[in-house]
């Protein structure tokens, strides 16, 4: 059986300026990972207070995930990688909290703990196969620093680097590349690392210039690949991120990576690259979207890109020999069942 | 759609000697709701420690509710009621805590609080359709504690009476009414209250004398019924008790109990009582179960009787036309993972 595994969490490095499109408002972006969750899980928000969509109404990748689930009768799971607003959705616990911005000392003080625990449950599940996916506004940017601090990339390097602009993807149409490399740069200072100083320590690098998420992401798939269970990571920039921790936590095993055309074709991350460097094998899938949808049109214009694990669905959906016209079908019908939701009314007790 | 919610709580009630048989050993009867719910999602123990079964060997009634799920690929979803051990199975968090011992004067003061998120939930969910369910050891003496604070029975009256005789089960061949009589008594009388004194009042009940999942059943049924969402009761005398809250609450729509012919035949409860007074549309279904099996030959001896949902799912079953041979044979497939999950090792990190 294969099982999609959600690991939804927050960061506060997303609150930096003009970091993230994962959310119409920064102040509202502290919801979407619970929301993506209740999406996921339900088809529709249910104690979020907000749909999460970007400021040009792109909506979340979590309506293209949960077409797919639907179509295919996936088995979903969401683990609680920090977050920082309630979810309806149920949610595995490991001990991960709410990630703090990593140009502070100690950002992720549950990274080392919610790896352990992570990778317990990894190893418990009861799957053949298992996808693995994320949720965490501001995550192209800690995947770049968990990066950076294992020594894959160096962002002190002369800008437009090869060796740096390869790697990170965003869920901006304009990538704030630029930004990223100086948030990175300061997350490093502020733990007195310099690039590489993490490299074979990836609880390290996750705690020092990482995300919650991230570390859940990767204990659960070094928990999984530990007792012979089919992992594909299951997205973009961040899921490299991921692969690049276990491939430096020593975990030599077979290792997938399943995500969207957007991200293939985002000249900001070379994906051959990171395949070729990391040992992945690489599923990209196109979903087909046409420009005759809102929700279609603002992929294709290079918004949002990846997450909630669409490029991982995406992949079962073509394995399972889904035809993309259902599936964009499904996302039609997801995205009309959320707007209208977003107008009902929750009364107060 | 029709979703089975299990609500996962504790009251330290079951630490009282001779009360409860939901689980072989006193001190890992704890871990049963956790456990429950972890066969309910995966059909297996994945965090818990110990698999559920009673002194004798009868398992857990999630072994028959996760055999009916994995039939008719039912949507299952835990809610946290008061778990005291961790769970691997991803819950819903509304606020409750484990449940005190009743006979202490305020044993579950997170009931009302739990009460309102839970309507709240049961209010948002998506389904048309929801079967409630329970999973905590002691519960049928929490129970009798909310109905008699109810005044739905009067346990200081004479020993016997019909008026109380006919309304608790048991998990245990021989049921401890005398036991369970005493229990209620001194719950009451140390929170100050006569039988009769909470009527009208639930949470009162339910915070004075019931426990944490009788509070989060009642709720998340609350919330459904206000939304016009079907929802029958998935048990024996907790769902009873769960019925009575809800018409004491002023709820008068329709309401379903499903249960299984363990407890409709079950002397110590008259379930016609119950469905005429409290309105209640009764479906019991009966497993056809034979005794060349260790787990089915317990329950017809008397043992466990129902829990985790297992007289809705049964009721679920034969509503897809699904036969009894196939849950059955159901029923021996996930005893045998679950035994040879029990001897499996999770080595420590």
């Amino acid at each position: 059986m294969t099982r999609l595994v959600l690991c939804a969490g927050t960061t506060r490095t997303a609150e930096i300026d003009g970091i993230s499109a994962a959310g119409a408002d920064p102040e509202l972006m502290i919801h979407t990972p619970s929301a993506d969750s209740e999406i996921l899980t339900y088809g529709r928000t249910v104690r979020s207070p907000v749909v999460p969509v970007s400021p040009t109404g792109c909506p979340t990748p979590a309506v293209v995930t949960r077409a797919v689930v639907e179509r295919l009768g996936l088995e979903t799971t969401v683990v609680d990688a920090g977050v920082a607003e309630p979810t309806g959705a149920p949610t595995v616990t490991v001990g991960a909290n709410a990630g703090d911005d990593i140009r502070e000392p100690d950002p992720v003080p549950s990274a080392p703990g919610a790896f352990a625990a992570a990778r317990q449950f990894g190893r418990a599940l009861p799957d053949d196969e298992l996808f693995v996916a994320e949720t965490v506004p501001g995550g192209t940017t800690t995947a770049l620093g968990v990066l950076t601090a294992l020594g894959e990339v160096d962002v002190l390097g002369p800008a437009g680097d090869a060796a740096e602009a390869g790697v990170v993807s965003s869920s901006l149409p304009e990538n704030p590349l630029g930004l990223k490399r100086e948030v990175v740069a300061e997350s490093l200072a502020a733990s007195g690392l310099s690039p590489g100083d993490a490299a074979g320590e990836p609880t390290v690098a996750l705690r020092r210039a990482g995300d919650p998420a991230l570390a859940v992401v990767s204990g659960l798939a070094a928990g999984a690949l530990e007792t012979d269970t089919a992992v594909t990571l299951a997205g973009g920039t961040q899921l490299v991120a991921a692969a690049a921790c276990l491939r430096h936590g020593g975990y030599d095993r077979r290792l997938s990576l399943a995500t969207t055309s957007f991200v293939a074709e985002d000249p900001s991350i070379d994906l051959d690259r990171a395949a070729d460097g990391l040992e992945l094998s690489v599923t990209v899938t196109d979903p087909g979207f046409t420009d005759d949808h809102p929700a279609m049109a603002a992929y294709n214009a290079g918004e949002a890109k990846e997450g909630v694990g669409m490029g991982g669905a995406l992949a079962l959906a073509e394995r399972a020999s889904v035809p993309m016209a259902d599936v964009r079908s499904g996302v039609r019908d997801v995205y009309d069942r959320l707007l209208a939701e977003a107008d009902r009314e929750v009364p107060a007790l």
